[in-house]
């Protein structure tokens, strides 16, 4: 199947059933994040207790990790949401915010990935070269990495832990290990905004949690975003293109996707 | 006094007082719920701090507590915080988010009910009736309840807890154990964004604050939601619907409340 | 040099430097200190784990400390990361929200004041004059007090603590000790939006982090808030005016700034 009709299978899958996406993530973004998921057609879940987070996550359908804004407690609460995730086959997507930026969150995500299975792990350049064990630059939570080399780094990483990567930037890369795609889309205002790749990451949720389809979500997820990127009023300021953005978000659907979209199979 | 005058006169109390509003509240809507508390004309106080939140109710004028994101920690400081009100008369609104969907949740909802006496508790009809000890269909933090049997249980329960029940979706039903209305105001666009239960329960707190009238506080915040949902843009999609919103709240006034308000009194 | 000349000159440190800049910060007003941030031509990072603050702020060029929903394990980790920047030289802006609110809060800032060397201090009235051990009138978070006295406030315990200090009101007054200004711009609608004064204080440390200038990124801060106020759509309601604030703040520039700002030197 190509990978439009993919797309379509997904978009159909999240219009046919109003997904529960449970997230452990950054109070920075975490209304954004929730908008999101409301406005594609899913329904957010936000809880990070210990106590309550195996269970909650059994009610949902996907579960999204961010650790903007990760402790030691809430560590240990995405341990166990994710372990139980596992266990009854709900996907799991990892977004290893500023990864390479402290000690604390190299540990962290080692740990996660240690004792959890992810069907998706996005993240930018730097993050995800830090992930793969690679020298990474960055600065803070934003990447400075050259873009050139993603298609291999990803390819690579998404065969050594048998899941989808997804890199993005100025061109957004996506493979599950057999099939890699670039993707072309998105506006450099996306930049000047804060929770955009936290945002992307719960919209890859969103799709996840309807379809599970990892490859397929990881893209319309990006997809979602960045297009709406480009549809969204840029000429009054970051106030306007904030609200705008959600506006494209909430009418995004497939077929707007796929007149947009910029996709190339690239192995 | 017929229910007009009585929200009559909370709209005139809020306007004569600036009320305090101490909120221990989730971080995914809080500065939604501070925005709305402004926006009504109270002012916001959020602090979870277990050794100052007693101190802090003790300078406001009413308490809302809000368990969408609790955990160990700041359901401690709720029974602090809603011991501390109770004990100086402050009246205190429990917002019991997605109460069924954990055991931490009902366990926690049970200490609160056990320890505090609130003024008003408003949920959906799933949250109302878990408290009510009734079988509850929800999913997450959302309810798939049928709305028709509303009436005799917010009658029931507020008589039992002596304090005014208001369960909210497509009617609203507002009882005290004496009168109880129905209130079918509101957009269906109002599920769709995030945290619009959450500020109602904000919005009721301010009313509260101000006027100590917890019918008719329930009822004016909730109009106040609705109407302003009747009222708000919905043509350009979530972003706008959410701003324009806003607008609307803060510019609401007994007015506009009473000549769009459709109130039922059922008993 | 003066005054215009040195806002002229933090602007440009702005435009040439991406400055990361690490909050520790309230979760009600986070989204938007983060958004101003960008918006201004900063970078934010909020991180608040104490495993990992004394890194963090290590690869950031300011520290933003701000109270406003601080906790026994956040007044830790403001302590270390403080600390951590002083050591290395990095300037640090202090946000004391309510301080005066409960004695929790009033020993917190003591603990801060005590261990960190603060580059700005920002507040309201009454929390400057309970940090200057003066009797205030406070209601909440917000400031019940005349401003008449503003300037020798200011100025006394700037020369006492060797660091800048800031009054926001409806004169605004910034001393370092030895020169005093006070600012007139600014809306009475900034009053009705949460977190205007936090934000003020993330646009300080976003000049601060690009010019290292105390006293110039204070005033500079203070003005983009204020005259973004004057210049933002009051007309629709309070939805609106934020977002309206958002757009004027990323459009905001020295020019703008110059053509506008009521800059009083007073002493």
């Amino acid at each position: 199947m190509d990978i439009q009709a993919q797309l379509n299978e997904v978009f159909e899958a999240l219009h046919n059933k109003c997904a529960l996406i449970h997230h452990i993530t950054n109070y920075v973004t975490v209304n954004d994040c929730a908008n999101v998921v409301l406005a594609i057609g899913a329904s957010p879940i936000m809880a990070d207790e210990q106590s309550e987070v195996e269970e909650m996550v059994g009610i949902c359908a996907a579960l999204v990790l961010n650790i903007g804004t990760a402790n030691e407690r809430t560590i240990v609460s995405m341990l166990k949401a994710g372990k139980a995730a596992n266990a009854k086959g709900i996907p799991v997507v990892l977004d290893p915010v500023g990864v390479g930026a402290t000690p604390f969150r190299r540990q962290s995500v080692a740990k996660l990935m240690e004792a959890i299975s992810f069907s998706v792990i996005r993240g930018n350049m730097a993050e995800i070269k830090t992930i793969a064990g690679l020298e990474a630059k960055s600065a803070g939570v934003d990447s400075l990495e050259e873009e050139s080399d993603g298609a291999k780094i990803a390819l690579n990483l998404a065969k050594k832990l048998g899941c989808v990567i997804a890199i993005t930037g100025k061109i957004d890369i996506v493979s599950d290990g057999d099939s890699t795609y670039a993707l072309d889309n998105g506006d450099v205002a996306l930049t000047k905004l804060t929770g955009t790749g936290c945002m992307s990451s719960s919209l890859i949720g969103s799709f996840l949690g309807a379809s599970n389809h990892a490859l397929a979500s990881a893209i319309a997820g990006i997809l979602t975003m960045s297009i709406a990127g480009e549809l969204a009023d840029k000429s009054q300021g970051m106030g306007t293109f904030r609200t705008s953005l959600i506006d494209a978000i909430s009418q995004m659907d497939a077929k707007r996707i796929m007149s947009s979209a910029k996709i190339d199979f690239i192995k």
